[in-house]
C-alpha cells in the first residue's frame, strides 16, 4: 500500500482521537461509590468504564442507536457457494424495507433508527425506503478476477462514512452495522485467512445452510482465490478490494467514521467482525471504540475475534447477520449507561459500604 | 418428610401443568417458515420454543414481567461469614423503596412491576412501599440451631406464592424474582452442598466482598453447621427449614405457584437457582417453566445449574443478586417473542427459501 494511498483514503478524514483514559478512570472510581458490592455487576462496569472512555462523557447515553444495513451482492456466488441464489440479497432488502427481517423486528425493539443502504445489489430494488448508494452492481467473482478496484472499495468506504454520519445527524448515539449479501461469508473468509494466517480449513462453516458437501466446495473455492488474488497481508485495503464485498467495505467506513465521531460501534457477527479488523488494520485507534455483541457459530468468528482480543457480550449460537446479534446486546449497553446515572451511592442512600470499596491507583 | 407435609405443602394448590409439548413443536415448525436460515437466531429460537410450551400459547407474551425482591435476615451473619454489616438488609430495602439500587434501575428500564416483600428483615422500615408479609425476624443461626421451624419455612412459602399471585393479579406475564439478605450465600451454599453432595470447599466463594482469610471460616461455619443440623437430602423441606432463608423460602414457593399458573419464572443467580432447586426436588414439573438468566461469578452457581441441567443465557461476571442479572437477561425473552409474532414468512415476503427448512419430526 503506497502513502499515497493511505493519504487519500484518510488524510481527509477526521483524525481518530484517543480514548479518554481520565474520563473512564472517573467513571471507574464512581461505580464503587453506587450501592452493590466493588465490582459486582462484572462485565457490566466495565461495559459502563469503557462507554465514558470512548464518547468522553461521564456519564454516556447510547440512546437511540441507528442501525445501518448495508447490502451488496458477491460475483462469487456464481461458485454455488451459498445454499440460497443472489437473488435472495434484493428479495431481502425488499423485506427490510416492509420490516418483516429479524433486524426490523430487533430495532423496532430498542426503538432504532434503521436505514438500509444499497452498496451494490444485483437485482432490482424498490425505489423508496433505501438509501441509493450503489458502487457497482455486485463484486466481481473473486475466484476468476479481483472483487473491485481500489477505487471501488474506497468508493464502498465512502458509502459506509456517509451514513455514519446521517445516524450521527439524527442524533443516534450508538451505531450497530449489519449486512445482507448471498455469498459474504466466503469473501469473509477469504479475507481473515489473508489478515490471520489462518487456514481456510479452520475458518469455513456452514455459511447460511450449506451441506457438508458443499462446503468443501466452499473450502477449494476460496483456497484457489487466495492463491490467484495473492492480496498482501500488510495492506488491509489490498485484501478488502481484490476478496471482500462492497456492503463489507461500508462496513469499513462506516466503523472509521463511527471511532472518528467517538461513537461507540456495536459490532455483530463473523462479517462484521472481518470489516472491523480491516478498520483497525487501517487504523488502530478504531479499536478501542469498538464493543463486541456476541459470538457466532459460524467457526471464523472466533479467528476474527481472537485477531481483535475481543470477547463478546453474548453466546447464543447466532448465526445470522443483518446486524441482528448486536442487537440483541443493546439493551446490555442501555443498562451499562443506565447503572451509572441512575443508581444511588452508598452516601446518598444511607448504606453502610462494609468497608469494601476498592482502591483505585491514580490513572 | 412424612406424607402429611407433603399433602399440607401441595395438595392445596394448583396441580402444575405439564410442558405443552405439542404448542412447543408447532413454534419450532413456524420458525423454520420465517425469512432467515432455519436455526440460524440459535438460542433465541429455543427460548421462544420453550416460552411456547410454559404458557401453551402459540404466539407467547412476557410483557410485563412482574419483579419482586424478597428480604429477610440471617441468624448466621452473627457468626461474621459477610464482609457486611446485617443492618445492610433493613437499608438496601429502604433503597429498594426509594428506587437507587441496581434491580430499580434495570427494572424501569424493562416497564416490569416492582415489589419488594420483607419476609424476614430484623431492622427497622419503612411502612409505605413494602410488601409487609413477615413470617418472623431473621432466621436462628443455622451454626447453632434450626434456622427456621418447618412451619415456618412453610409459611414462608406461602409468602411467595402470594407475591406470584398479585403479580398475575397485576396482570405481569413473566415472573422475575431477586433477594436480599446478609449472609445468604452462606444459607444458599450449605442448602446446595446437602442436596448435590458437591464439597463445600468447592462451592463456597467470594459471596459479596469477603476476603481470602474470612473465606476459610465462612467454609468452617458451613461445615459445621451441616453436622449439626444433620438435614435429609431426600427432604427438601427439611433442608430449607434447617439450613434455608425466609426469603429463600419466599423464591421457593414464587416459583412454584408460577409454574402452576402456567408463568415462565427467569431465575437469576447462585440464592435464585438454588431456591429453583428445591422447588424442582419439591415438585420436578417446575423445572420446564424456568429459564436461566445468567451464569454468575459465585462459584457454587456452576454446581446449582449443574443440578439442574440448566445453561444460562448470559455469562456476564455478576454476582450481585437482587434479581438484576435474571432483569438484564429479560430482553432476550421480549426479543424471542417478538421475533415470533412479528417476523415475516419466506412466502409472505415473496423471499426464496433456498430449500432449506429442516424436517421436524411429529411429536
Amino acid at each position: 500500500m503506497s502513502p499515497l494511498v493511505t493519504c487519500r483514503s484518510h488524510a481527509m478524514n477526521d483524525p481518530i482521537p484517543d480514548f479518554d483514559e481520565a474520563c473512564a478512570a472517573r467513571a471507574a472510581r464512581y461505580l464503587d461509590t453506587l450501592t452493590k458490592p466493588p465490582g459486582s455487576l462484572g462485565r457490566l462496569e466495565a461495559l459502563a468504564v469503557s462507554l465514558a472512555g470512548i464518547t468522553g462523557e461521564d456519564f454516556p447515553t447510547v440512546t437511540p442507536p441507528g442501525v445501518v444495513v448495508f447490502a451488496a451482492d458477491h460475483g462469487v456466488a456464481a461458485e454455488g457457494v451459498s445454499a440460497f441464489p443472489p437473488s435472495v440479497t434484493a428479495q431481502m432488502v425488499a423485506n427490510f424495507v416492509t420490516g418483516g427481517a429479524a433486524i426490523n423486528v430487533f430495532a423496532r425493539r430498542l426503538g432504532a433508527r434503521l436505514e438500509v443502504v444499497d452498496v451494490g445489489v444485483a437485482g432490482e430494488l424498490p425505489p423508496a425506503g433505501i438509501v441509493h448508494d450503489k458502487v457497482r452492481r455486485a463484486t466481481g467473482n473473486l475466484r476468476r478476477e479481483d472483487a473491485m478496484s481500489r477505487d471501488e472499495a474506497e468508493a464502498a468506504i465512502a458509502v459506509g462514512r456517509r451514513a455514519t454520519e446521517r445516524a450521527l445527524a439524527a442524533d443516534c448515539r450508538c451505531l450497530i452495522v449489519g449486512e445482507m449479501g448471498i455469498a459474504n461469508t466466503t469473501a469473509s473468509s477469504a479475507m481473515l485467512a489473508v489478515l490471520s494466517g489462518v487456514p481456510v480449513a479452520d475458518l469455513v462453516g456452514e455459511g447460511t445452510g450449506v451441506t457438508q458437501a458443499a462446503l468443501v466446495h466452499k473450502r477449494d473455492v476460496i483456497e484457489a482465490a487466495l492463491v490467484a488474488r495473492a492480496a498482501d497481508p500488510d495492506a488491509p485495503l489490498d485484501v478488502l478490494a481484490k476478496l471482500g464485498g462492497l456492503e463489507i467495505a461500508a462496513m469499513v467506513g462506516a466503523y472509521l467514521e463511527a471511532a472518528a465521531k467517538r461513537m461507540p460501534a456495536l459490532v455483530d457477527g463473523f462479517i462484521a467482525t472481518v470489516a472491523a479488523l480491516v478498520a483497525c488494520r487501517l487504523e488502530p485507534r478504531v479499536r478501542s471504540c469498538l464493543i463486541f455483541g456476541h459470538r457466532s457459530r459460524e467457526p471464523g468468528h472466533a479467528h476474527a475475534l481472537a485477531a481483535l482480543s475481543a470477547d463478546p457480550l453474548l453466546d447464543l449460537d447466532l448465526c445470522l447477520g443483518e446486524g441482528s446479534g448486536a442487537a440483541l446486546a443493546f439493551p446490555l449497553l442501555e443498562a451499562a449507561t443506565a447503572m451509572l446515572a441512575e443508581m444511588a451511592t452508598f452516601e446518598g442512600a444511607g448504606v453502610n459500604d462494609g468497608g469494601t470499596g476498592r482502591h483505585h491507583d491514580p490513572v
